[in-house]
């Protein structure tokens, strides 16, 4: 194994409090920090963990959102090829990431990448986002035999996901927002969908009652439909 | 609304560092602390949180595991008149639970009782327990536009669900972790299943090949099955 080690680190859904013990502690050891910023500047990730890497030497990297999955590898393997001149020097490289990093990360890809060329990589697991939204509403996400579909809004396959039994998490929103709401109408679950924008962090907002909800197309969006 | 609070606590999958600093703050804010015992005596809920509830007032209760929902039901209403009762003084009280409230916790149950009785809840999120054995295994359990189905050993459905398309958790597989394996090998699903038990707990045991797990119905088990 070679010696630098790269560690994936989750930070929780937005709330600051929601960080993990263990991410702070491998955060306060790492060499440097890997900082994923979104095209349109937002840093949701960094503000989590600002006043625990202050004295870290810190990277941003403008993370890769195109549907192209040629010229996301292609992204990718340039970010690992950054960690990797860190890696080789011996050094510890922590990536912090949104949410938890084996749920729809992009970071999972660097990982892979990372551990391909032969280095020690490590997961530090967090809160996702559809947990803190669950809680923000104060309802369970599943109850004994229930099942939990946890599905993407891009999935072609949405419609026939959502006509399962089981309570389901739609991700990932963001522009598809109006297309999932006209579908949650048409097949008659508006009553027993909640939507969450952005929560834990700034400009919150929840609803219970999905015909007030502005089509904004807010990336951090979370809906839940409940069966029962 | 009445006085007292009620704090639903995750705490996380059996890490003692994989605790939230909500948590922590919750639990050193509290009056008093309901700690959730296993009727074998396991307190693996309070195994993580001991350190910071030394002063604290501590109440255990032995949860019900029985499948007649209307006994659960009364054992339900008979911990949450414990509960009530230090809700009356004004007390605020966490209730402490293993992995995340919102997933098939028990306390769940006991929330929506003392929140119909007309007192204030609030749901602290956890990281669950198939994050934490999915960063483990150091795989993802969902990327691009696959879905996850998150889904008990004893649904009735089981089958067609691990027949969908999208990577699957199996939880509380305990006294049916055997049955589970041979629907997994009956099934052709045997090569791309990895079993957890007790993930981040003393005696956690991995198996990436299932053939090999022995049939202990060890309670925390987590089977991971990937699509592709």
């Amino acid at each position: 194994m070679k010696k630098g080690k790269l560690f994936g680190v989750g930070v929780g859904p937005g709330d600051k409090e929601l960080i993990t013990v263990k991410a702070i502690k491998i955060l306060n050891n790492a060499d440097i920090v890997f900082v994923p910023v979104m095209k349109n500047g937002d840093k949701a990730a960094f503000n989590i963990v600002e006043e625990y890497i202050k004295d870290k030497y810190i990277v941003e990297c403008v993370m890769p959102m195109c549907r192209n999955l040629e010229k996301l590898e292609s992204n990718y393997n340039l970010i690992a090829d950054t960690i990797e001149r860190e890696l080789k020097k011996s050094k510890n490289v922590a990536f912090i990431t949104l949410g938890d990093p084996t749920i729809y990360s992009t970071y999972i890809h660097i990982d892979s990448i990372i551990s391909q060329r032969g280095y020690e990589t490590e997961i530090i697991p967090a809160v996702t986002s559809f947990c803190a939204a669950a809680a923000k509403l104060n309802i369970p996400l599943c109850i004994r035999n229930e099942p939990l579909i946890i599905i993407p809004a891009s999935n072609v396959k949405l419609k026939n996901y959502l006509n399962l039994n089981g309570n389901k998490v739609i991700m990932k929103a963001g522009s598809l927002v109006g297309d999932v709401i006209d579908i949650l109408k048409k097949e008659s679950m508006a009553n027993k969908s909640y939507i969450i924008e952005r929560c834990g962090m700034e400009n919150e907002k929840i609803y219970n009652n999905i015909d007030k909800v502005e089509k904004n197309e807010e990336y951090f969006s979370i809906i839940i439909i409940k069966d029962n």
